[in-house]
């Protein structure tokens, strides 16, 4: 099992996706665009807004849409909002539990922070820096560079007919006649 | 939870008691030595052991020690050692199943590495080259300057005394008489 979970995955294609999106995208829309699950794309979603990273439009026409330009969305926002900023390394303080201690770890033997853990944070020090020095924005243009001029029409085509679709769904309700039991 | 496991935790903390041990260390003697727990600890060793880090040596009075100098495990290898080369993230190609494609991804929208996993390949990247320029004995060396000048000689005198009397319950053993049922 890899460090990152799927769910970062599934968070950032969505986004991506969502940077040229032209009309909100529904959670449903999002997951069929991709072939991934609803129901996990369901808890995502969420989790992307609490974090400030998209935002919803309420109604049966509505969906998600950025919360802000894809060139403020950097991989390290959506790492964190999915992951919940989780270190890299959990320091437990074993220097304390020496036997040679006894009782009581002297002074020195705890001031500042633990030699190994000081690593990690190095370690997650320059992974943290290397998300942060990529945006959405970035991997959007490198996909437009290599994809036929057609395909971002093609792909807002798709999203717009279902969004008409779930429009015209919610006018049909409308004016239907009330059901008969 | 953290992205490393306490496994990797207590074998680096093993390793670094090791870089000035003197005699060779059993599992047992470790884990007393640090207050942690020797079931835990006695899979840990093979693993470093099967990873080229220590090397262990037979018999009751046995035990483990540095396979090589100390300037020569790096972070990278003890992580490695113990969680497997485990990847920062594990790329499931969504990129392929776009509903715009059809049945199949054309030939464009698959080459090269997927800019999402790029980005994940260059912090991987960032992460493990901060955890390969630090060694145990840039670490040993930080804890040596924080100590006072007689613990590496205490530390050395606790393991000694655990090792002769493992030598000496083994005498004992040899020279009892047989148990009379």
């Amino acid at each position: 099992m890899a460090h990152l979970t799927g769910s970062v995955e599934y968070a950032l294609h969505c986004l991506l996706w969502l940077v040229d999106a032209g009309t909100p995208a529904s959670s449903r829309d999002l997951a069929e665009l991709q072939g991934i699950s609803p129901s996990l794309l369901a808890k995502i979603l969420p989790r992307l807004e609490k974090a400030g990273l998209v935002e919803s439009i309420g109604g049966v026409s509505g969906g998600y849409r950025l919360a802000r330009p894809a060139t403020a969305i950097s991989f390290l926002d959506v790492v964190d909002a999915i992951e919940g900023d989780k270190p890299l390394f959990d320091c437990q303080e074993i220097r304390t539990r020496c036997a040679v201690f006894g009782e009581r770890a002297p002074a020195w033997a705890t001031r500042g922070v633990c030699g190994i853990h000081a690593v990690m944070l190095e370690a997650e020090q320059a992974m943290r820096g290397a998300l942060a020095a990529r945006s959405l924005a970035d991997v959007h243009a490198a996909v437009a560079r290599k994809a036929p001029a057609a395909f971002e029409a093609e792909v807002r085509g798709w999203l717009e007919r279902r969004h008409a679709a779930r429009g015209a769904g919610r006018r049909r309700t409308r004016g239907a006649p009330d059901r008969i039991p």
